[in-house]
């Protein structure tokens, strides 16, 4: 499914009141922005982090969905009365919130028949239509609906299943990325760096990132591009800029 | 200017394709938010990361200054090509991206006549009509523009400078929030909580969130609510739940 220079995009949304109370800290965009491009050439265009409400996950889904190749959500696919992200995607979607009937099974064998109450057959609930993203560590599946992929928001188990979403992407091109750390500051390359990046426009993005680091300050020069040969013409130029300027070189 | 029962809102946009990219894990909105709600009774409703595309910016900034009362941009405000914020604002706003004087004669005297390059400068170039967030720990200050606060993106800066935006806000009421940490597993008390949760419907918000300790599975309850009368009668209601299931605490 391949193609030369595709370009796939995604969109995250993170549903949770406890990551916009500043309660927990969202560990899953890295994540997961770190997975799609490195294992399927997709990036991550838009994050939106939105409450447990329903109507406001039915607008996102909706206009994400619309807007990118693919979303993942993350969160609200649990037991409680809080984990409302299956129920409002089939309402978005007008599609029955109903039990998946292998999913249903997986949690049943899973639990056992007698533990397996109202909270656990809840998590077999979903939006007709679906196909499961299996869950090897909490058996608890995820799943996908046209392009809504929905994953749980604790880490470890996210990470467990994003292998189970691959078969339902399309690949696009690997974005690569070259790193210059330097001991020096960001205005004092900016003009420069400003020209290297316009000489490449249109095939490498160029970021320049402070740092602070054993008490020094530096720039990270991050050059992004699905071309290994114009990073490496970016890099030679960015070497010429740092000798003319006799700027250490932290790391390469 | 604190009245009862007064809901204020805030939007975070961030603005760096380095958090797209999985590079740098965002540190702001969790800072952001626990500041907002606790010094300014300010409650984060929505979050967005785009990318350092202006039309893109644009887009963000127009549609949720609209949404909601207040918007804190994190990013692009530094002296490279890629810090776009401040021009994209101005664009938005159909207003002047213009040298600000005050801004312009910090970052003059903070590096001196001779070391003020056109990078330093860039950085005192705002949306006419701004007025400053000074920048205690590295002289660039932040601005606002009707109900827009722009931040700079590094984390130990935006910290520093956080405490000089509260004169710019109104002031809204506190959401005080109570956790109740529990040896046990969602699905075992997801029932009850729904019906506790049910009891104090507008005026509660209970979140339940699974947490891994030491090996042991375990489950964070936590309410919030504007009233903190009514944070012990939910709590009152968790103890007699947590008594009747005898699960054990961990900590409240």
């Amino acid at each position: 499914m391949k193609k030369k220079n595709k370009k796939v995009n995604a969109a995250i949304l993170i549903i949770g009141n406890e990551i916009l109370s500043g309660r927990t800290q969202d560990k899953n965009v890295g994540f997961i922005a770190n997975w799609l491009n490195s294992k399927c050439g997709i990036a991550v265009a838009e994050v939106r982090v939105v409450p447990d409400v329903e109507k406001t996950i039915i607008y996102h889904v909706l206009v994400l969905s619309k807007k990118f190749d693919y979303i993942f959500t993350t969160g609200g696919i649990g037991p409680t009365h809080d984990d409302i992200t299956a129920q409002s995607i089939s309402k978005g979607f007008k599609v029955k919130y109903e039990y998946h009937k292998e999913a249903y099974k997986i949690l049943e064998n899973y639990y056992g028949k007698e533990k397996f109450n109202d909270g656990r057959k809840k998590m077999a609930k979903m939006p007709r239509g679906s196909k499961l993203i299996y869950n090897p560590s909490s058996a608890a599946p995820g799943f996908i609906i046209k392009n809504v992929l929905s994953l749980p928001g604790v880490p470890s188990i996210l990470n467990s299943m994003i292998e189970n979403c691959k078969k339902y992407l399309i690949k696009g091109t690997k974005i690569h990325s070259k790193t210059v750390n330097l001991y020096t500051v960001e205005s004092s390359i900016a003009k420069q760096l400003g020209q290297i990046q316009k000489k490449y426009k249109k095939f490498v993005d160029i970021g320049s990132y402070p740092f602070f680091r054993l008490g020094k300050i530096g720039v990270s020069i991050v050059s992004r591009s699905s071309s290994l040969k114009i990073l490496k013409k970016v890099n030679q130029d960015l070497l010429k800029l740092i000798k003319a300027k006799k700027i250490k070189i932290l790391a390469i």
